[in-house]
């Protein structure tokens, strides 16, 4: 398919969002609120769990055509017909993850580091992954295990030799959202900056009304 | 593929096996002691090292004639070409296991009380699933999570109405192997009765004869 709206997109949190229902509400939410793509990602969950809840995501997100992926969890995303798969660098390899779901599945990427993103170059340009992750821009207390922050100048750095689409993630808020925008990010990857908060829709229009605000014109 | 001979189904255990060259070496000391089945098994991996391992083993046991199957994650199943994935009740349900690796996957059910096994009646009658677990005979220190034991009268009892071979697990040990045949079991899973002991394929041997010895004439 062809590559959504990458600016906002929206990392669904299980304990945030306070279980399946929270994760299906926040994501209608987000979707209405112009989130243009919907992440799936629950760790520390049995596939079949998921594999429900994700069900659920892709019923709910259908009437705003906002497409679903699932993080790591391959056979989750292609036994829920899920529109593609997010993989980390532990994960199965991107390679994989493309034969396994064919041509017109969204494979994402997660990046950490100038060897990664180098790394990446001949993914993207094989047409295997449609976008990378990168980040985190800040340390994040939704990732216990990730990688070292970039900051802001170490985003905009591997930013500047993207090798395809990218979007911002990791402690990205409504406070950095312009700034990443501005410099070179194509989306913001968010958790917490919508997961759990009062209002998710309104959190969501206010993170995109930002990220939009830094672009170049 | 036809099923192969379940009498000794080895399920391998990073740790007790000490890592991946020791699970490959494990496979293939216990391949050559005669089991006929041989199950990856490392929840807390993640699927990158768990799909190399995979690989490792499957060319390592390759001379043997003896397939692999992945416990859980049909993804790194797929990604690799084992030859069947083993999942459990929380796991992926078996039906889209079967759909996602095809008609001639080795597809393992686990089983562990009568709702279950009744449950199991239709997915073996439609030839979703090849064979079942049934388990635990007793409490086992390497599945922590396992449900309560049956113990043998436990087993023999839902062994009796099998709607498809069945194998014996959890605290399966060359004591109570000869028993789990009379008991009705087409073979017996094993984990620490073969891991980390002094001579894998001695005990693969010692295993596979007392099983036999309790098989009825």
């Amino acid at each position: 398919m062809a590559l959504p709206d990458l600016s906002l997109y929206l990392v669904l949190d299980p304990v945030l969002c306070g279980g399946a229902d929270g994760m299906v509400s926040t994501a209608v939410a987000a979707a209405q609120g112009g989130a243009g793509i919907i992440q799936l990602r629950a760790p520390d969950w049995k596939k079949r769990e998921l594999a429900a809840c994700g069900r659920a995501l892709i019923r709910a997100l259908a009437p705003y055509g906002v497409p679903l992926v699932v993080d790591d969890q391959v056979d989750v995303a292609m036994a829920i017909g899920a529109a593609g798969a997010h993989v980390g660098q532990k994960d199965l390899p991107a390679e994989d993850a493309r034969r396994l779901m064919g041509p017109e599945a969204i494979i994402g990427l997660s990046v950490s580091n100038a060897a990664e993103l180098e790394a990446s170059r001949s993914l993207a340009a094989a047409g295997v992954v449609d976008y990378l992750g990168i980040g985190p821009i800040e340390s994040t207390s939704t990732k216990p295990d990730a990688a070292a922050p970039l900051g802001l100048p170490g985003f905009a750095a591997l930013a500047a030799v993207k090798p395809c689409p990218v979007v911002a993630i990791g402690s990205v808020k409504i406070h950095n959202a312009a700034a990443l925008a501005a410099a070179g990010a194509d989306g913001i990857a968010v958790v917490s900056a919508i997961c759990g908060t009062a209002d998710p829709r309104a959190a969501s229009e206010a993170l995109l009304a930002a990220f939009r605000s830094g672009l170049k014109k």
